[in-house]
């Protein structure tokens, strides 16, 4: 742990939250095989209802057989999206965090080191395609 | 096609352009197994130095077993990372060129559709993680 | 206080600024109801120009009342727009800022995590329209 | 309507779809007082799972009256954080609908007007903070 | 001009202008040695107050010579810096206008290519320095 | 040197690099003129292939003359594009490295400041060119 400031809201405690959000907590260690509740929603439970309703979302997308959905992405797939969003947006947290989560999938530096290339990578040529303003060649028909 | 304009910079006809650039249009249509010229590289065309490193780059990353490169991620996964950063930068030739590709990898409507929902709650959450000014739990230890 | 590092320019420290950019600092506390200057005007005051002008922007953006002119928005709601952006573009300062001002304004928790909820879906829901490259339905009639 | 072009996804059309797809088709245009399903909707009903799930959440966040919950905040405000937002990404879809949206909410040209100046004012001082790598002062201690 | 749709307020005309926004379109047909008021200004001409703010400030930083201010930078530079923001943002009409601006400026497709070459490997790196968190080196001591 | 945290991988030392690394180092040393290795190279020594590839590509745009390349830019010009392009993306690293640069090729801060006045304004113009959805005037005619 290293984090030195709050976040601009409190984190709730484990011990102190209501039997609400305890639920939710003991959902998410439980669904992610994790023994504490991180930050992010910890933040979250200030308000409930965003908790749930986010801890729901993501877990319906990012857990789906815990939710008896099927799924065409692999956990690894999935984290690898996850990552590749928040290096390009630039979230610290996020990327922290994400990095942590395929650490635990079983991913080495080799691999994170070339999900990092071909994100580098399409921030590169996304800025070339903009800075010439080219036009699509074809719409794909799916 | 439906391009209407140009770019801002001609687009090079493979017909009229020089011996340098005709090598690195033939490797591309010959490495991508397609047969026209992306205007993306038509545009590089323009300075054949950087189209040649350009395509260097991408042909390292996108494709490394035509370079003799192993890689740890499959084509599919290399595409839908490319789609990931191209959404989440809203680049439209960048959508519009890598969604084509991962409809030519054999991807379907839902599972285009399953990679834009974990796009899109990435995005979210980044939002949430910087709107709070969370940080970091720790640092994954690879 | 918790800053460790100075910017990557010095902070003008009000006791020994110039007459010019003192009178700046006045105006920022008296506008503001502050009684220090935030670190982001102090690193403008290298140059008293940018000071200047950066300030009576966010004068005449912010304050309209200060400056005689009409407003269609209230104070809260400026403030809101102010912590939007600063959450998608994940500007730390910013969102610091603009926090502890929606604070000082009355906001409290439940109103600000409505607020990041609002934020969160629509960096998700832009997300989504970028992804599948939606063309717009009609644009308004204003 | 001026769209030329489709999305990269077809576009449901509200006569051909299953029935659980009309159900939210039809609870969009009633909470919402529209007469026409948004092109962004019928993408998204593709996959009923995402239209239903993406649509729920919209519904909890942007019409809480509708689902019983209440608001700190009034719908203009509400729509003037998604405006926010879709301007600081550049997208245009969203632009779009939210400025319509607005438009129905009774807001005129001078408060859009108002609404983008302040948008630009802080994507110009967030470049400003990040450029300058400017340390918070204070975490708001709410 | 290839513009078919107008943006989401009416774009002012010069002829029907009142004669306050009239002085600011003589002015910055003056000042830029152009002979048409770009959509950008008519659009802002909405509210001659936004229009007039933006001009000075545009003119303050782009046109320093017709102020009366010394500069550090070049006309070309500074639209170099303009262009470079705007392919980092994906703004169309920008990145149109900066480019045109440079065309004028005697930039030619070489340099242009050149620039967005720079831009496009910075924001590779950019995403590489977020994607593995790296921690800065050391501060500059300006 | 201020930096308490690692990156989310190792930083290579140099003196335990391999050769192929050291190799690569020592023309990092040798074309920055510095005598460190910075931690952006460090923590892409990982992997010698991504280490190789993006130094070349670095060299070859940022140091054209040690490659035998001809420039349109000057190294302060190239640079400036780099501090422009990392401030919009709020890249704390990378700001903070490109400063460095700037002030090692004798920028001083009227100029940073001039230079961020620059970044800043066309922040805020692309935000209300995006807000209002500008359409181009025109194409430039390169």
């Amino acid at each position: 742990m290293y984090a030195n400031f709050p976040a601009t809201v409190p984190l709730i405690e484990e011990a102190h939250a209501s039997e609400r959000v305890k639920l939710v907590f003991q959902d998410i260690k439980a669904t992610k095989g994790i023994d504490f509740i991180p930050a992010f929603w910890r933040v979250l439970a200030n308000q409930p209802d965003l908790l749930e309703s986010t801890w729901l979302q993501l877990k319906r997308v990012m857990h789906p057989e815990a939710m008896g959905r099927t799924s065409q992405l692999d956990a690894r797939t999935r984290e690898i999206i996850a990552v590749a969003v928040s290096a390009t947006n630039g979230c610290a947290y996020c990327v922290n965090s994400h990095s942590a989560a395929l650490k635990k999938l079983g991913v080495d530096i080799a691999t994170l080191s070339e999900i990092m290339s071909i994100v580098a990578l399409f921030n590169s040529t996304n800025a070339l395609a903009e800075g010439f303003q080219i036009e699509p060649d074809v719409r794909p028909n799916f």
